[in-house]
């Protein structure tokens, strides 16, 4: 470890570098958006989407290159700092060092090629970026690696369960003589292929009275087929699923603070011997030099009030001079104590007038009369939206709407300003609360003046229709928008809520690895449907002929059978660009209705197509949504357990005993 | 404590009455299913339903009022037994006592009125007995009862989503001016109430691509409303309700299982003070003697095989005479020890071609072969069905397939025999597994013989729609059946299916309270929706009054618009008999779709009746759900913790850090 790699590598993971890298990336990433096919059109509906601005061939190609260049220099340097011997043991930097080349191959493949290529193979192969850049995704891949097996084993009796029911459902409902009894074979049951589909869409429950409905307007019997059905594979197995993804997770946060705090320790240790080093070895004991500690600790990056704490602790031995280890181990305990956020005090006033309302102003119940007033505006606009809900643009009175939120934008500023005067700036400021209040009621006023600047005041009934750069309407629109976000003050003040409410934002903090792993699957799915079934469905040839205003006419006399995907319209979910692609897959994750796009798809290209719907539906509602169960189960009982201490659990079981 | 009372507690207590009880609860709720409205007709759809049989007047009521005699005796005995101090304290008795009066007033009032009363309050009652009867679920319930609060913090917070949301939805898809841009008003928006069910039901997913399509198709941005909504409030609160459910069950098992260890332990402990008191008080230390235990023993109702255990274990101190509190205690630790079945062995036979016969027979690798066997058999009635599925009965070929399916059939028996053979009588129905085998082995046995009893084999090409009591193709589709359910046999010989699968049996175990709260639920809310809505909806006046054969034709003709309940036939679901209540909630509780009935209801009734729909969602399919998948993770990793020791858990925590 010579001086230049040691600066290199303070360097390489600098906060500065880091981000560049990480905005490198999401460059990368974000491409697939300009691209060709590129999503910069209002509307993905093939029915009236006007041709969207295809960047030129070589503008992203360009910038493409640049963020390929950044991770070539990336590897290099980490490489470098690893040594060649870690290197070739480390299969994620081989892996980088493929996926780049590959890229660069299929670069140049594609600008050889005037970009006229069809298939992209490194727009697939871009998530890996992500996935290396993070060693908490890596970890949690790993974690479900090791779940496999015996999701395998869930998904293999699943497998079972969907075979076995599917004979005896083609046994049961067989063709009869009787055409009246035909129904449910007809629709359901007609073959294989056919019948495994509506089990298995059944087992997501997105048909589910549907596809018994034939069937039991004959008998009620063969209702237990299909609630047997249900109740197996969609209660039990599934949910099994979900139990042995979250026992696989559990105590993966302890584990990871544990794991933090025995890094942390090692760290402190290393530390410990540098330093001894550094100072004078007179005695036998080990001892460092407080000087030498209090010379690094102004020179280390970490927060301030860490470093005051630490730094305080430190010179209580400055008289001594030196410490030991466990003293050293001690003076960063520190690190683990939370840092309390203190508000700044009072301002001091010297009037007994001013003191007084600076009183009064401070107390609680300003707080909750501002909620009351919030909640009142909020009613207020509820009210008038239910009075105008039928009114078009033109009819509405917008006037006593807006003369009304002029009053209440007025309190709030006024509330605002009293705060302000009571706490001072600081200590206004010190509140995440106020900065949240604050930050929308100067945007409101904001709005305000815009709109007197626009309309005029004293006409009272000015023409609603007339447009500024946004109308009138649109302006009190976006007001009320916003005074209905600023009610949300209130979540903090009900405790229970709160509890709940930052349960979520913890939830948030520790869901990086989880998105990162989602925006991964996301992509490379889109972008395989993109390759596959880009301008699969095309619209129906009467729409693009005719105008626009004879639409609906068409649309109504256009025979179509209910419950497919042109009878409900889904034409905007296609896989003719990145956006579009993105929705259509969030769409079939949350599985409602999904079998309209396999069945759509699958009548417009092949058959096959319906392997690519059911593996998303795998990987995404099967496998992430049973990972995002089991970290929310995670955080909620992390959380709960840390705020809980162990008295209070021993309090539960006692009254559980009884 | 006088004999008499002990004789009546035990009487009481006994398996016989206990048995007794529980088979008048289940009568008393079984009579809903043949009460006016009786559900004993093959369909419930109101186009094709003949008129049911109704029970005469004071049949089901007589019925009744035995079980309620039954119940008054039981409320008397448990009062006499428990006694009049603590009758008062016990909440649950004296609402038992409440319930039976008003079950009798009301079945007095309605006797009186010659069955022709509306509402029977008391239908609505019985459930409680069931609650009553059961101390594992009112253990359950008091477990909901303390998780209420913070479940209502996460409603209340879901509720200001959907609030806020609903108004900015109001706001955002506002009627304009221009009549192609309010689809979405039009359809999802236009009114107050209109907007939260439409949002509601997103909250449930069931109407996911379809809500947002007519805005989606306008513009891209408009998802983000819809997708953010989604996020937030079906995968974030939803779950976060499950984890706090589950949150409060953790350990729901682990505690029942060290309440029943503390009180088996009180139980011997008394079980040694009143021995000790039989016994000679001969020394100042504390003693019973072994003739009085064993005698104890022998008369006492357990498992013979725990009875065994101890009565050996006390032989041991036989020659000292008596044993002190510890050895007492010691002697019952065997309650503890599992009964592990042990196989009776092998039959031994003499002639050593038997020998060598019995070791190729009862070896593995013949259940191999019969796996195998019953694979090919279920894979020749899949070929014959997708060869089938497309002719009508008569075209089909069964007499190949009759021919197939006897030559398996023998194939079975003769695997049966021959492991008779191997394993001997004992040996072979030890395996739970065999007789699982054997018994549909002979079940279908005894089918292939009605078949050349009722249609002759030498006859190749009968008649296949000649009707016995079943015609030909029934039958031999009751094989293949059959047939397929016997390939259930593969799941032991497969290790980790075998896991999960007894990981759902074992649920089954645990699952009695949970599904007699499901039982209690359902009920209720069954019959309160027969007393609402019982003939709201009547079928379209043309169907009944034209004859079947033109159905077909009038349902095409009949215009309707898609997605609606007419649209989608779902007649059979109605709250005109109690079973077809039962499977309608059963629906809503699946969710998908369940706006359809809400929808049809409202319009059917009044609108108020989306609030018995939307109540019943959250006690099925918000709470009830939520207890199932925390029962089932509870489940699942009680199990697992009992089954990987502590070091395995070691193991994994070192393999995290690492």
């Amino acid at each position: 470890v010579d001086a230049s790699s040691l600066r290199l590598y303070r360097w390489y993971y600098s906060r500065i570098c880091q981000w560049g890298l990480g905005l490198t990336i999401a460059v990368v990433l974000l491409l697939a958006f300009i691209e060709r096919p590129s999503s910069l059109s209002v509307s993905s509906d093939p029915r009236h989407r006007s041709p969207t601005w295809e960047p030129p061939c070589g503008l992203t190609e360009s910038i493409e290159m640049v963020c390929l260049i950044i991770f070539c220099l990336d590897l290099a340097v980490k490489s470098y700092l690893i040594g060649w011997e870690e290197f070739r043991k480390n299969k994620w930097l081989i892996a980088y060092t493929v996926v780049i080349s590959i890229s660069v191959i299929d670069w140049v493949l594609s600008v050889s090629m005037v970009c006229d290529e069809k298939l992209r193979v490194r727009r697939l192969l871009r998530p890996f970026f992500l996935l290396q850049n993070s060693s908490l995704m890596k970890k949690t891949l790993k974690c479900i690696k090791r779940t496999l097996p015996e999701i395998a084993s869930v998904i293999l009796l699943l497998a079972l369960h969907l075979c076995l029911f599917t004979m005896i459902g083609m046994l049961l409902f067989a063709k009869t003589e009787d055409p009246k009894k035909n129904g449910e074979w007809e629709l359901h049951f007609r073959n294989l292929p056919n019948s495994l589909t509506s089990l298995l869409v059944l087992l997501t429950t997105a048909n589910n009275p549907d596809v018994m409905i034939p069937a039991y307007s004959l008998n009620r019997g063969y209702s237990i087929f299909f609630v047997a059905f249900s109740v197996i594979g969609t209660y039990c197995l599934m949910n099994l699923l979900t139990a042995i993804i979250y026992n696989q997770f559990r105590g993966y946060l302890l584990m990871s603070v544990q794991t933090s705090i025995i890094r942390r320790r090692l760290g402190i240790r290393a530390a410990f011997q540098v330093l001894t080093c550094h100072g004078a070895q007179q005695a036998a004991e080990e001892h460092v030099c407080v000087d030498a500690v209090l010379e690094v600790m102004s020179r280390v990056q970490m927060k301030s009030y860490y470093r005051v704490a630490i730094t305080t602790e430190a010179r209580q031995y400055a008289d001594v001079g030196y410490m030991d280890r466990e003293q050293f181990r001690k003076i960063f305990d520190q690190l683990d104590k939370d840092h309390i956020k203190e508000h700044p005090p009072l301002p001091q006033y010297n009037s007994p007038v001013l003191q007084r309302l600076q009183v009064i102003f401070s107390h609680y119940y300003l707080t909750i009369l501002g909620n009351a007033v919030a909640l009142a505006n909020v009613m207020c606009i509820c009210t008038v939206l239910v009075l105008n809900s039928e009114k078009s643009t033109s009819e509405r009175d917008n006037y006593i709407m807006e003369i009304i939120n002029l009053c209440f934008i007025l309190y709030y500023l006024f509330e605002m300003s009293v705060k302000i005067f009571a706490f001072g700036w600081k200590g206004y400021l010190s509140y995440r609360n106020n900065i949240f209040d604050g930050f929308l009621t100067i945007l409101l006023l904001i709005l305000q003046i815009t709109i007197y600047v626009a309309y005029r005041l004293p006409y009272s009934h000015w023409d609603p229709s007339a447009h500024g750069f946004l109308s009138l309407w649109e302006m009190v629109r976006l007001i009320n928008m916003l005074i209905v976000f600023r009610f949300l003050r209130i979540i903090p003040d009900i405790k229970l809520m709160a509890l709940v409410a930052s349960t979520l934002l913890d939830l948030v903090k520790n869901l990086r690895a989880f998105a990162g792993i989602l925006v991964v699957v996301y992509y490379v799915f889109a972008v395989f449907g993109i390759w596959l079934f880009e301008g699969a469905i095309k619209p129906p040839p009467e729409m693009s002929v005719l105008s626009n205003t004879t639409m609906d006419n068409i649309t109504s006399n256009f025979s179509m059978e209910c419950g497919t995907y042109e009878q409900l319209g889904y034409w905007p979910n296609n896989f003719d660009d990145f956006a579009a692609a993105i929705i259509l897959l969030y769409d079939v994750m949350i599985v409602n209705n999904w079998q309209a796009f396999m069945d759509a798809y699958s009548r417009y290209t092949t058959d096959w197509s319906k392997i690519y719907f059911v593996c998303w539906w795998l990987t995404s509602s099967v496998m992430w949504v049973n990972l995002f169960v089991a970290l929310i189960l995670e955080n909620f009982i992390y959380k709960w357990d840390r705020s809980h201490s162990c008295s209070v659990t021993d309090v539960e079981r006692i009254r559980y005993e009884t």
